[in-house]
């Protein structure tokens, strides 16, 4: 498909993105005010209930039927030593995923959320596997200290086959997104397109990723800001800056955030990584915002920068920096938490309690 | 029994409580470095599991059965307009308990936990019930604001009680015990036991409870000051803080706490109240505190002082307020993901993942 084209497909994803109803989050309010316990005293749990409320259109929302998208892929860049591990452990994480023994295998079977995981340009060639679905766009991205990581096709590419995967889950019965990622080497992408969007200087918003020492995350900083000086990528155009600093798994991320809004659907973002792709998202069509929710405060620091600029405030703040969505899947059990609330509690008349003196 | 029975009682229990052993932190530290992500990537998931590890001896602890214990009391401080609630709604709000409507309920059912409900001293006569247990020591204490609660014996059945219970929960096979309470009026006579322990002026720390407003909260402040003026309480004397201002519920979630120590078992707490009973168990038994966990920032300023002083970290910060268990059974649902992290995750070597470079 020409990149016209493709274009024209993305173009018409962000039209279809509406926002939640209003009237809804205010029915989810009331319900909430009529259970018994003092109006407001569950916190953000009612906060993220009148939300889930608005984006569902019911004043009892439910996250029982939950996706973790783990969206995959290799960077160039790692040549560079951006990353404590080698590059082949990407695909050794995604057999990993395969296999049930990650941490965010672990986890999501605790959420009671499905996994699936999207190929979107390992290196490697992959087996078949029923959880593994093939958006090879290419193996591994150019190296982005070197040239632009992807050609605006691709780019594109990926954030339709994102956007392609939301509608997938949606379909199948999806009501939460999960965003995940592997990628070796991919929050020094991550991060140049925050600093890229933000216009924030890589230099202070740096992090070790996977576990860089300090020395390292000096070196790694550097490369972003030399790579941003040379390839100078537009901060009004997030696709631009996406083909130049790359990430097809960030790419894919983006696209899932505006599926899951184009479908009324909401969607955790995780860690540096995840946030990278709203930011994107955010950048394409502000409103799917409304249907994005902040899992937790990953330990990147500039994770805390786009979460800043899309207004969310992370539901968990636990120091992790794993990424797979681990993070996010964990806050979408107090998720299920707020919408359990609003449909099992018994109101104040039900249970005949008092209420308040007035 | 005599006071000096009961007193002899309750050194028995805190002599009984030993120290959580540091071999199997170390042992629990080693299986994290072992497994699949880059390591402490997990952040405080890994700090929980290490210290679960050491109280539970392994290297793979776990808190699959978990009960909340929720101590209920009544408070002849309602009097003066202490509380946006009537006293009537502690009995009703014991019947929603039972009957399953409340806000404990429905989170308590989602993080797999049981719950029992504690009857320390509640005004009204409570109907026979398999989850009610009777420990009754009278109805309701007595006005703090003109004399002490309760009497010096009655402070120490309520403690004993709440360790009887920890240990009959223990014996029954629980893992994880979750510290809930209910009690209009109890967040004076927790505020009163916190500055009575911290020394720190009641005026700063009084929140709004269920609900007061500005004018009101200033006036159960000024309450809580006249009354520590007159009553004197001893900071270094636990039960005298305890029998001067109260809280039959508070003395039982102390005994809770103590004899969670004494039988090596992690206890969750939850706000103000439970931290306030936390307080008085760490100020008998410091070692105490190795076995607790805080659940949760609540909103009630007090129990900001309460943690700081047991030198507790809350897991959870989500602006709740409730009080009956609800923000530490949350909590205990993070506590069970560092447990499944230990025990279901793949090794490197297992996995045939790459190490880092080193």
């Amino acid at each position: 498909m020409s990149e016209l084209e493709l274009a024209g497909q993305l173009d018409d994803l962000i039209e279809r993105i509406g926002r939640p109803e209003v009237k809804w989050r205010r029915a989810a309010e009331e319900r909430l005010d009529s259970l018994t316990k003092p109006a407001g005293s569950l916190g953000r749990l009612e906060e993220l209930a009148i939300r889930l409320g608005g984006i569902q259109a019911t004043e009892k929302p439910s996250v029982d039927r939950k996706a973790v998208v783990v969206m995959v892929g290799d960077h160039g860049v790692v040549r560079h030593g951006v990353s404590a591990y080698p590059s082949e452990v990407t695909a050794q994480m995604v057999m990993n995923f395969l296999n049930g023994g990650a941490a965010i295998n672990v986890l999501a079977a605790q959420a009671g959320a499905r996994i699936s995981v999207i190929d979107m340009g390992v290196v490697a060639d992959l087996p078949n596997h029923p959880d593994l679905v093939d958006r090879k766009i290419a193996k591994g991205t150019a190296d982005l200290a070197s040239g632009p990581a992807m050609s605006r096709a691709e780019a594109l590419e990926s954030v339709l086959a994102g956007s392609r995967q939301a509608m997938l889950e949606v379909e199948a019965g999806v009501d939460l997104l999960v965003a995940g990622d592997m990628g070796i080497g991919n929050s020094t992408s991550a991060t140049a397109i925050i600093s890229g969007i933000s216009g924030a200087p890589a230099a202070g918003m740096t992090g070790p990723g996977t576990g860089l020492n300090e020395a390292d995350v000096r070196r790694k900083a550097a490369l972003i800001e030399d790579s941003m000086r040379r390839l100078r990528p537009d901060p009004e155009d997030p696709l631009d800056v996406l083909s130049k600093v790359g990430g097809f798994e960030i790419g894919g991320i983006a696209g899932l955030c505006l599926g899951a809004a184009a479908r009324r659907t909401a969607i955790v973002v995780d860690g540096v990584i995840s946030a990278a792709g709203a930011l994107l998202a955010a950048t394409m069509a502000p409103s799917c915002v409304e249907y994005m929710f902040a899992g937790h405060r990953s330990v990147e620091p500039a994770q805390a920068i786009a979460l800043e600029r899309l207004g969310l405030k992370p539901i968990l703040d636990l120091e992790m920096r794993l990424g797979e969505g681990t993070g996010a899947v964990l806050a979408s059990m107090v998720l299920e938490a707020a919408c359990r609330i609003c449909s099992r509690m018994a109101t104040f008349e039900e249970a005949q309690v008092s209420k308040r003196h007035s």
